[in-house]
């Protein structure tokens, strides 16, 4: 899989999906920070907000590594999660979609 | 001076002095803390938020190490930053008391 083309209007379609769900990603993550922070009383509640952050930051660096050749599992992994929907992708080529589709659904 | 004896009643004022030092150093904390997390709106203002606390979370470990050998040099730099007044100190010994002024002084 690692080996697949991408065209360039397929690499258009990959960017604007993959964007959307880093978005919406950090906005989630933003807004949660927000109401941790507010709820921060004392020293190791920074404390824990300071862990959270280095976990979220490593995840999201992890989760949303945007190579080519990772982008099959990413998708698929965004799709199951519900964090982007399948028309999203529409414009990928069939090949790429069914084993976006087929890594998706649960074994 | 790490081999200096504290009594039992030094050791509760150096304790009092220390902890209110610390409980400062907290609130100051928190409070700006919460200034961050008021303002940020992105992402990378999270990871400065957390790179920020565990550089003051090192920072503060280190600075108040409360160990019985290291307090002289502790509360000389307390008072020389102006975090504790000298009569927070009064009941310990003539003898620490002139160190910590000595090391508090500018060279």
């Amino acid at each position: 899989m690692s080996d697949l083309k991408w065209s360039d209007k397929e690499k258009r379609v990959a960017r604007e999906a993959f964007g959307v769900a880093l978005a919406a990603e950090f906005a989630e993550l933003i807004a949660d920070f927000k109401v941790r922070a507010a709820a921060a009383t004392e020293p190791d509640d920074l404390w824990a907000i300071e862990e959270h952050l280095r976990q979220r930051r490593k995840e999201i660096d992890w989760q949303y590594d945007y190579r080519y050749s990772q982008l099959i599992f990413i998708f698929a992994r965004l799709l199951r999660d519900g964090r982007i929907r399948e028309d999203q992708l529409f414009g990928l080529s069939e090949g790429k979609l069914s084993q976006i589709r087929r890594l998706a659904s649960p074994e």
